[in-house]
């Protein structure tokens, strides 16, 4: 998905509740949001978002110093999750469609994303949760899933966020754990799963994982290792996680399926869905371009 | 008032809403955001926002080649404001407390604010209007500000927007004519009242009107012209109308009244009220900035 120009105030505004989320020094705040524009100044419409959504978070770390400024975040989400996940393993358990709650609890943990707000209280999690077991979802797509689940031999299951990826494992548990390869990013970029949280989640000893060599907040292709663009290439069902990961992959074929709560307008309306809609749904282009 | 880090954003907001608005070209968009995103880069923040605002709607002139691209929205704001002046004027003489009510009908107005939000439905105004004679309202203002007006032998009502200006007219006919000169922009600015939207309101017929020789969405000083600066220096009493007269002038001391709605989080900060509200407050400063 190209970037609009919708998007530049939104980086503007990201730039700026991050840099204050982050550190409460004002030089900081302020070096950050300059750079950023001077950025978005001469940037590129034709590549997706997250190519900005990068390059305002390392301008982050440079300012900031620290590498993994969300690191805190990112532990508040999994710890928060993690004491959800008892009670939720027991819904999905106790449902007449037990992998239909868990689709539906993987996209609620869809709300857990700092590239879109910059703040999530544990209020707002629990709102999410109830509203996406009752909310409409799209039945055509989740049985689509359900049946390329049971068909595939080799599933690629893209995560998003640190705190979503204890959802996520609700879903990976109701698929056969020997066909699936969950992939977190390679280092720290916002508050986006890596390996650590991937461990914390209880994942490592669910199922294999690995990483995509890169920290961009999705997953630009050429920015990622060759092993995992190999592993993308020859699989036969991906499973991407979150708005990051469909504005980078959104010219995927039908082997990819997209979950995600849609979140801005300029998602809703390249989905043709409404802002909040839990969406379902399969790669639309006939190329299947991992390249 | 200064310009704060969370301004930012909202500007590059307004840039691209603005050129949205005047224009279906997506050449000019672009070239407008990107324009202020380099202005905004290298902005200074001692200054107050309309110093901003004043650029980017150059920028917006000089992009479409038009001078005032606002000119059919000014024109559909005040149609709409004169359709519901009789109404309104009724409404103001049968009250038990005419100025009272025009005082809150005057600040009504204030929501026909193009730099704050580029479309305002006839409904909104509607809301407004209704929302402006039913909430509460700051009694020791008003009546300070009433007292102020029956002693004042000069009287400067600095107007704010096309449309507004015809709510405006609802206090001016309150006080004495005698004694009130109107100030308009000296050249379009957004939707900023200008001597034809003075006239179109029907106000040259009732007070003077002079205009400040700027085309800055506020009042300042500096770009001003020396005999409104004269006029400023020399008068008793300045009711000052809006957001951007308030940003602009929020140094004048108790000779000022500022009437408005706060529309957006960082002005109710500085007022310390909060979003929504419908403002009337004097001048805190003890010098009389005029320079």
């Amino acid at each position: 998905m190209r970037t609009y120009l919708e998007c530049v105030p939104c980086f503007v505004r990201q730039a700026l509740d991050a840099s204050t989320l982050v550190t409460a020094d004002p030089a900081v705040h302020e070096r950050v949001l300059r750079e950023t524009l001077r950025l978005a100044a001469e940037m590129r419409f034709d590549r997706p978002p997250p190519w900005m959504g990068q390059k305002i978070h390392q301008l982050l770390k440079e300012a900031t110093g620290n590498p993994d400024p969300y690191r805190q975040e990112k532990e508040r989400s999994n710890a928060l999750a993690l004491g959800l996940y008892p009670a939720l393993k027991h819904q999905v358990r106790s449902s007449a469609d037990p992998f239909a709650a868990a689709v539906r609890l993987a996209i609620a943990g869809n709300i857990i994303d700092f590239g879109c707000k910059s703040r999530i209280t544990e209020d707002e999690v629990h709102q999410a949760i109830e509203a996406a077991m009752r909310d409409p979802i799209d039945e055509t797509g989740l049985e689509d899933l359900r049946r390329s689940v049971e068909q595939a031999g080799d599933i690629l299951y893209l995560a998003d966020n640190a705190g979503e990826i204890v959802l996520d494992r609700l879903l990976l548990e109701e698929m056969p754990a020997e066909v699936v390869t969950v992939v977190v990013k390679g280092s720290p970029i916002i508050n986006d799963a890596t390996l650590e949280d991937a461990e914390a989640a209880g994942l490592t000893s669910l199922v294999k994982v690995i990483d995509n060599g890169s920290d961009v907040p999705g997953t630009i292709l050429e920015l990622c290792s060759p092993s995992f663009r190999e592993r993308l290439a020859s699989c036969d069902l991906v499973i991407s996680k979150g708005q990051g990961n469909y504005e980078t992959l959104s010219g995927l074929d039908g082997r990819a399926f997209f979950l995600l709560k849609a979140k801005c307008p300029v998602i809703a309306r390249d989905l043709g869905c409404e802002i909040g809609q839990m969406v379902v749904c399969r790669g639309r282009t006939s190329a299947w371009e991992t390249a």
